[in-house]
């Protein structure tokens, strides 16, 4: 029987997305798992392969898959393993041998692993708006900034499987604690907890500007976007702010891979509007001339609950 | 008859180095040929070919050259060109199209083009310090700051032929001018002249400490590195100031490409002695915890008269 279809799996701390994808990049089928529930690998193991079972039999699918394919924070597309996983409870002490693991239990089927940017990137390249690319990077811009490399059509893992760690690089030198425990990281400026971290910085610093933000307890990115959308000054100069140092963070990665474009993805890049502009005006003062105007920014075109699933499934053709 | 030669071209602004390479990256015979004294590139293409012929009569190896190597600031590796180079009098205003012009000139003989910094990668790993390495970053600290960096054994030339211009990445936020016109690259701190123009800004900013350098009136790196050499304070805290700042840098290149090894090279690259010590704390201090300590800092190992034509001739092996 022909083996036209993948399972793509996005572990995150809450929850592990799982999906059926055909070779058009449909989702025909999904389902959602707690991750968090478990307090050992081994038990959320078993718990995803009844799942997927579950999932491909009630597709009527059975023998019509070819493969799995993964992404999960700290995963390592050369050893199979997850990585010391800070925010999955059943990983975050150790190395779990992911692969092996998923694969005995359900049945030998071929399993692939990496990291949630890196699938995103394969997703964006296989499914999305980066269809066609061969040179781009992709940011995930959610909780924290992520990113996936790809050069001349291939996702760049390095020397040790960990490539890619953008969201690590120093945005602003000795600049505010990243949750990694380096200073200034992009991730500490430019995530969804960077931008709330911003407002609050804002809102002490400027006193004497009114603005809807001061009507939150807890400021969020997400309260950030809607005060931009509703005119407010202090919400789009944050955007401004935010857009600058991605900016000048991407002008440097240009001159690391050349890319054609940089692919921006996650829950903040949904304020297009507010942040190409800025983005775009502070690359290219931070550009060699070669570069300038050059280098294009897209935003992914993939539904956001598909998302996560295609990028997973999109390893999975390759096994 | 076996072609079991290839010629190693290194094309700087004031002369261009040419010699005879056999297969264990031995230079057989050598000649220099001014390249400042010619006002269009047909005139240099011309004269290039005649001394290269020159050197393969007077080897008595007609016949047996394979192909041509050559390594040029802006050397495109994609279009064959040498793009508006600013140091080459015959190339800083247009694109010149530098591999068919010599191919030509020499009957057809095979010719490839990279720029300087990665020809020094190749011959690296041809037949240096990065010998058996597949995922390393070779940073040239001459002049100027130049990059090459490989991935998976081959150098990463992007989308465009550009990737690798590592040296105007920036490294002190609104810093120094740099010779690009942007502020703050990494070059205008940790090339020879910038670490000379340290010298100026440190003596000024410590006028109470004595120093050897207050003897010179226009100070170079080469009187800092002998002044080092000789004890002298301010010239060991102007080393670890620049091996502070490219570390620091260097962090942030492992976080992109996740290499095995930083290969140094170039004139200040012999001031090992007292940049490798603080390179690898500030590099330390500044990577995530996954490579503390795992990164190499290698410093070339091929003999500084030899290397740029044997970088150069390297590319010719796989034309």
């Amino acid at each position: 029987m022909e083996q036209s279809y993948v399972l793509g799996i996005d572990i995150g701390g809450q929850t592990a997305k799982c999906g059926i994808v055909n070779a058009r990049g449909e989702v025909l089928a999904q389902t959602i798992l707690v991750s968090n529930k478990h307090d050992n690998a081994a038990d959320f193991v078993e718990a995803l392969a009844s799942t997927l079972k579950k999932l491909i039999d009630d597709a009527d699918l059975e023998g019509q898959v070819r493969g799995i394919g993964v992404g999960a924070p700290n995963g390592n597309y050369y050893t199979g393993e997850i990585q010391f996983a800070p925010n999955l409870a059943w990983a975050h002490e150790c190395n779990v041998p992911f692969v092996n693991m998923l694969s005995e239990a359900m049945g030998g089927m071929p399993v692939a692993l990496t990291n949630d940017a890196n699938a995103a990137a394969m997703g964006e390249m296989t499914y999305g708006a980066a269809k066609g690319l061969k040179d781009f990077i992709m940011i995930t811009l959610g909780t924290g900034v992520g990113s996936g490399i790809v050069i001349d059509g291939k996702v760049l893992y390095g020397h040790d499987g960990f490539a890619g760690e953008l969201g690590h690089t120093c945005a602003v030198r000795g600049g505010r604690r990243c949750g990694c425990g380096k200073l200034g990281c992009l991730e500490a400026y430019c995530s969804a907890i960077g931008v709330a971290r911003t407002a609050v910085e804002w809102l002490e610093q400027h006193p004497e500007e009114s603005s809807l933000l001061r009507l939150r307890e807890n400021v969020t990115s997400k309260d950030v976007y809607e005060a931009a959308k509703a005119g407010d000054k202090v919400a789009k100069d944050i955007f401004d702010y935010t857009g600058a140092i991605l900016g000048r963070s991407f002008a440097d990665f240009v001159a690391f891979s050349a890319p054609e474009a940089i692919v921006l993805f996650g829950g903040l890049a949904r304020a297009k509007e507010f942040l190409l502009e800025p983005i775009q005006k502070s690359m290219n003062e931070n550009m060699l001339p070669i570069w300038k105007d050059k280098v294009r920014i897209l935003f992914s075109s993939l539904s956001e609950s598909d998302a996560a699933i295609l990028g997973a499934s999109a390893l999975a053709w390759n096994i």
